[in-house]
C-alpha cells in the first residue's frame, strides 16, 4: 500500500526529480508524472527513473494526481499552482518549493478554496547546480524543510503537506510566510547578492591566486541567474533590509581600515567570527547549498 | 646528503608546523629548529614531530640556521626578520610566508645588507584553523606559493628560495611586492572582510536556516581576527580601492533591485556567475582556505 497512487511533480529540475527519486526509493507513489515544457529535459528525468510517466500538458498531467508538487521558478509558481488546481481531483493536495514565501502564499489566498488546498512549502535543499541530471534520491535527507501555512490554513491540510517533506527524510520546520522570508533574506538571499557582487568585482588577471577562500566565499554566485533575479525580487523588502543592515556594517569596517584603528577592525572580525563560529560546519554543506 | 644542516622556523602555527613537517617528511633537514614564545605551543610541535628542537629565544634558535623562514604574524615579520639576520651566520638565507609582501619587503630594504639575505615568500595555502596541531606535510604540495623579489634583489639568492618552496612541493609564481598585493587584496583580503561583515550583519535568530549557501559565504569569518586585523591593515591601500569597487557593484545590484529591475540585476548575476564559473572547482579548496 504506497502513500500515494499518482503524484504529479510540475517543473522537474534538480529539485523535482530529486523528489521523484526520492519517492520511488522509499517506494512512495505508485506513479509519478513530470509535468515540464521541454520534452528532452522531461525524457531525462524518466531515463533516470525520476518519473515515471512525463507529460507537457499542466492540465493533462494532474488530472489524476493525489499530490502535486509545483517546483519551477518562483515568478511562476503562482500561476503554475491555479493551472494545477483548476485541472485536478477537487482532494488533490498542491504544495511548491519555492524559495520564497510571502509574495505565493498571499496571491494563492485568491480564490478562497485554494486555502483548503495549496500549503507552501520551501526545502532547504539545493546546489548551485541545476537540472534534473544532479537529482538525489537523498537531498532532503535531514535537510530542514520549511512548510508556511497562512492563518487559515485547515490544520489536517498543514500536517498533511509536513508529513509529506517528513516521509522523504526531511526535518520540517513551520513559520509563517513573511517570517520564512525575512529569514532567508537575512542568511540565503543576501548572501546571495553579495557572493554575486565579490565575484563580479574580481579582475579576471588577479584569479590565478584566488584559493579556496575565493573559491568558498564565491561559490553560490555559480548559480542560475535568472532563477535568482525572481527570487531577490519576490523577496525585495526583506533582502533591502538585510542588505543595508550588510552595508553599514561593511562601512563601519572600511572606515576603521581606512583610520587604521587596528582595535575597531579586529571588533569587528570578531563579531564575524562569533556568528561563524556559532554556525559550526554544517555536514554536506560542501556540495549542496541552500537556496 | 640533505638540502639543509638545520633550518629554523620562527613561528610554529600551522604554516610552520607544515613547513617543518614537510621537511621531515621528504628528508630535506638535519635539524629543524621551531622558534617561539609559548614553550607549550612549541612542545606541540616537537611532540608531533615538526621540530626536532625548540627554542623560546630567537636569537639562540636561529644561530647555526642556514635558512631561516619567518611564519610569525604580518605585523611581527619585519622585527623577527631584523633579529634573526644579526644573530645567524652572514651566509644564511632568510624567507617568510606573510599574507603581505609590499610593507615588508619595502621595509626589509634596510640595512642594504638585508637585501643579499631576505626575499619575501607567500604560500597561498592555510586554513581558517590555526596552531601548529593542524598542521600537514602535504599543505604545499600543488599549492602556489608567491615569491616577491625586490628590483635589486640578486637572481641567485631568488632562485634559492623559489627552490625551497618547490622542494615541499609548491608551484612557485614570481611577483614584485606591489603586483602581489594587489591580487591578494581582490581574491582573499577583501573577501576576507566581506565574508566577516555578512556573518557580523546576519541576525543569530535566522542561523537555523542557514545551509552551506550561509556556510560557504562565510567560512573565512572564522579565521583568528587579530592575524587579520594585521593583514587587512598592512594591505590597507589595495583593499580599500578593491572594497570600493565591489562596495559601487553592489550599490548598482542594490539599486537594480529597489527599481524591480529584472534586467539589470539578472545581468548582475550573470556577471558574477561568469567570474565563478571562470575559476572551476578547485581541488582541496574545501578544507583548505589561501590565505
Amino acid at each position: 500500500m504506497k502513500d500515494w497512487d499518482t503524484v504529479a511533480i510540475v517543473g522537474v529540475g534538480l529539485i523535482g526529480a530529486s523528489i521523484g527519486l526520492a519517492l520511488r526509493r522509499r517506494g512512495l507513489a505508485e506513479r509519478i508524472v513530470g509535468i515540464g515544457r521541454n520534452a528532452q529535459r522531461l525524457q531525462t528525468a524518466l531515463d533516470m527513473g525520476a518519473v515515471t510517466q512525463i507529460s507537457t500538458e499542466l492540465a493533462d498531467g494532474v488530472a489524476d494526481a493525489q499530490l502535486i508538487v509545483v517546483c519551477t521558478p518562483v515568478g511562476h509558481i503562482v500561476s503554475h499552482v491555479r493551472e494545477a488546481a483548476a485541472a485536478s481531483p477537487a482532494r488533490a493536495l498542491i504544495t511548491d518549493a519555492g524559495s520564497t514565501k510571502e509574495v505565493i502564499c498571499r496571491e494563492l489566498a485568491e480564490p478562497p478554496e485554494l486555502v483548503a488546498r495549496f500549503v507552501g512549502s520551501h526545502p532547504m535543499a539545493g546546489s548551485e547546480k541545476s537540472g534534473a541530471q544532479y537529482g538525489r534520491d537523498d537531498l532532503f535527507v535531514d535537510r530542514v524543510t520549511v512548510v508556511t501555512p497562512r492563518e487559515d490554513s485547515p490544520e489536517e491540510l498543514v500536517l498533511r503537506v509536513e508529513a509529506f517533506w517528513q516521509s522523504l527524510g526531511s526535518r520540517v520546520v513551520r513559520m509563517a510566510p513573511d517570517a520564512h522570508d525575512a529569514a532567508v533574506a537575512a542568511v540565503s538571499h543576501t548572501p546571495h547578492l553579495v557572493a554575486s557582487a565579490l565575484a563580479a568585482a574580481t579582475p579576471r588577471q588577479h584569479l590565478a591566486l584566488a584559493g579556496a577562500g575565493w573559491s568558498d566565499t564565491t561559490r553560490v554566485a555559480a548559480g542560475d541567474a535568472d532563477l535568482w533575479q525572481q527570487i531577490l525580487l519576490q523577496n525585495r523588502d526583506h533582502v533591502l533590509q538585510a542588505l543595508d543592515h550588510f552595508a553599514a556594517i561593511l562601512a563601519a569596517a572600511r572606515e576603521a581600515l581606512a583610520a587604521q584603528d587596528a582595535n575597531q577592525l579586529e571588533h569587528l572580525l570578531q563579531t564575524g567570527k562569533q556568528t561563524r563560529d556559532a554556525l559550526g560546519n554544517r555536514p554536506g554543506s560542501h556540495s549542496f547549498l541552500a537556496d
